[in-house]
């Protein structure tokens, strides 16, 4: 059994889709971050850096921050989900990790949450946004998902692509991708992983 | 031999310094960022996302980009520098690919490079900066090195503090990441590793 702390956001969901995919029982324990609730001791204990998701494998104890980390550790927990490239698929996966979730949160900050306070920041990250975006739709050209058969490299990026209203993308301009975020919107885990730790709105269409 | 496409940034560095430490042959090609030599055709052949480092591995053709990952492939093909607790070592490798590196390069951006941007900005990067050494500092405590012996997190982290200038950090206020900077600095790979693929400076030092 796995207790996972999570919220409704990107990462957050990352890690309950997997769940949801994989069939691993878990309990999800919302963790509000809008209260501040990520930073209490009892959190920090098993997130340092104070930030979801993170999860805890009530039999043993084991804990683990880091929704890069988390999606690994499930896929060799349960033997699925990881690509026979497992190099092509690390390299994407940090590609995610690095900049497909880190620049598109600076994009939800600027864009979204404080369009008044620098035209040159909402400049900067709209157009990180757009060029990953474009890198994103170029490797998708000739493939159904970003490293063979869908996998947590898949996980781990679909979720940020679902605030590309956020990010004032228009997903149409990018056609693989959009071929890619429907095909994965479609899929009934990641519609069940989409609302935990609760239902905040249906998933985003084109 | 590999091939190292890269340049003298932390990402590129974290590279050098590991093929350094592992004693790999390796033949250092320079990617001039400042020039725009990420953008040719034959560079974004093996880096899809235009960015330093990438590499070849010359007698297979095997390619792969993102430090991350390449830390990763390079410390499973030697067996060497991959901790024992290789799930503590995997969260903390996603942290700095996730946070302590993206949002350094931030705090560069408008720290440093445009200053009269954006005060907001400069403060927001700033704030996340010292938040990121806090986090460090808390998780040093008591400990040589990030997660157990010396190993490629620590080859991931090292390069960001090493432009602790740049972020307006003084270390001496993170006296466990102070003692953990210097130790590392003082490794003769790490400072062969922090030349290439040209010298620009000594490594800094508090």
């Amino acid at each position: 059994m796995i207790d996972l702390y999570s919220w409704t956001t990107p990462n957050g969901r990352k890690v309950s889709i997997a769940l949801e995919e994989m069939g691993i029982d878990y309990e999800p324990h919302a963790i509000d971050i809008g209260k501040g609730q990520q930073f209490t001791p009892e959190f920090l204990a098993i997130s340092p850096n104070n930030k979801i998701p993170a999860i805890v494998e009530r039999e043993t104890g084991f804990h683990l921050m880091e929704s890069g980390a988390i999606l690994l550790w499930l896929s060799e927990k349960c033997g699925k989900f990881m690509p026979d490239d497992r190099w092509q698929a690390m390299e994407w996966l940090m590609w995610q990790m690095g900049g497909f979730g880190p620049m598109l949160g600076q994009a939800h900050h600027f864009l979204r949450y404080n369009p008044e306070k620098s035209d040159y920041a909402s400049e900067r990250y709209g157009n990180e946004a757009r060029r990953l975006y474009r890198v994103l739709d170029r490797h998708l050209q000739g493939r159904d998902f970003m490293v063979g058969d869908y996998s947590i490299v898949d996980m781990a990026t679909w979720p940020w692509a679902s605030r590309f209203e956020w990010q004032q993308i228009d997903l149409t301009e990018f056609p693989n991708v959009c071929d890619w975020y429907l095909r994965i919107a479609d899929r009934p885990a990641v519609q069940r992983g989409y609302d935990v730790p609760k239902f905040v709105n249906p998933i985003p269409r084109p």
